[in-house]
């Protein structure tokens, strides 16, 4: 099933994309996707609904973070061998982990805003996890009870925010806006291998990020754990898991985000997302 | 005014500390202490409510985190010059900033849970400081009036987890109950000068830490000025502010928490906590 979130900003609201390609809405049977409607036996009963009952809702509405209720917004650093060498760092003996304000979240095809004295913004297409039950010391082997579905993630970052204005990454990745997540939440059941799935993204039409969630380092079932083991994970928690190579800080030289500049992306089975970025004056 | 949270965790009520010491109950006038309620003139309005006619709540009630609807729980590093100094660290050229969990916010005599695996257990007593309107690209001068007000906030760290464990701060930052809040959120009136304040630690009844808040870097009103420059500040976000020397990894040798070890902390004018920490098995 392909959850999603549409409406207005603040005031989405549930529904589902059916069969047909409509956009579906499920707020008669759920008050929004967050807490306990996401956890997996829930999702699998909305999924059970019969869809033809469901009201149609307007092609171009729009759609929302597929997911609400997001309490920790937790990222996974150089999580691909070929991006941590086009950065120039190695890969990491285990898992480097930041957080994303979750106040960033917007919809997959919201406006980006450069955030004033920004010269340096790029992208980063990630598989996003959503938590669909709480997980606290969990094994890698049973990890994946505990995860709703994937999504389309799109880190956005301040290179110079992130490394240059004195420590700590959060800084130049969590500004407003610097979160797009969705179209869709897809449950586990469509995505029959998390670690084997195409990735991509343009840059006004230029292919920038060509890339699999197969050269990811940590995989999937090993972060839940991992995360585990250091915090609970509550559902509507994302994970974003890292980036293939392609950003515009490996390039030679470096190319960086401007007002006007459209980024879309992408990854197999989960949907696109397309962005036009404008710069905060 | 003093404005507390007090019931069991999860179903906390909002109350305040009347003048004659008694806990009254305000949910007769406020769902809870979040999002609009702690703008300053709502909290001035219930301010002006007639404590006696308000219920009194139990001396020997469980009290919560002070504030509620928490989207940031966003902290300051090596803010103060003589902390830093101790960690061996030199004083930043502008604030770092880093997150700790919000899943990691407790009431104020919580039991902390020491996580699996950890050896570096360590206390920081901090300045919290609590967002009551939403602030973007504000000024240094406008700054302190989007602040609700102040509390204690115990920076429960893991100096392994924190930097031995590949990159990025919040991995010991985050575990549960590492986030102490509380006990109260003091209104601004009460807090003539918020870089004036003494503060204070004790483990096992031995003192630690005794600093102020004259020592900080950079102030509360500097900070909120500076992160509202990179994100939205919200209602209900809390900036903890950093801690002053005394923590166990600046001794030497270096001195960590185990189980059963007691950690009193207090801040002038904003109360005490007081927290037993058991370690997970």
């Amino acid at each position: 099933m392909k959850f999603l979130r549409h409406g207005a900003p603040g005031a989405e609201k549930p529904g589902l994309l059916a069969d047909d390609g409509t956009i579906r809405d499920l707020s008669g049977h759920v008050a929004d996707l967050s807490g306990a409607a996401l956890a997996p036996d829930a999702l699998k009963a909305l999924g059970g609904i019969d869809v033809s009952g469901l009201p149609v809702v307007d092609a171009g509405t729009r759609l929302g973070a597929c997911v609400a209720g997001t309490g920790k917004f937790i990222c996974i650093g150089l999580n691909f061998s070929d991006h941590a060498a086009e950065t120039g760092a190695s890969v990491p003996p285990e898992p480097v982990i930041f957080m994303k304000a979750t106040s960033a979240i917007v919809g997959p095809n919201d406006e980006v805003r450069i955030p004033r004295g920004s010269e340096k913004t790029d992208w980063e297409v990630e598989l996003g996890v959503v938590i669909g039950k709480t997980a606290k010391y969990v094994s890698e082997t049973e990890a994946l009870d505990y995860v709703a579905g994937y999504c389309v993630s799109h880190d956005v970052s301040e290179r110079a925010f992130q490394t240059e204005r004195a420590g700590q990454w959060t800084k130049g990745k969590s500004c407003d806006t610097f979160g797009p997540i969705g179209p869709w939440l897809v449950t586990k059941d469509e995505i029959t291998d998390p670690q084997n799935l195409g990735m991509w993204l343009k840059v006004n039409g230029e292919t920038m990020q060509d890339g699999s969630s197969k050269t990811m380092v940590y995989g999937v079932a090993f972060l839940v754990s991992y995360l585990s083991q250091f915090m609970s994970l509550h559902p509507g928690d994302v994970i974003s898991t890292g980036t293939p190579p392609g950003v515009g800080l490996g390039m030679k030289p470096p190319r960086f985000l401007k007002d006007g500049d459209v980024v879309e992306l992408g990854i197999e089975g989960l949907g696109t997302q397309k962005q036009t970025f404008r710069a905060d004056r």
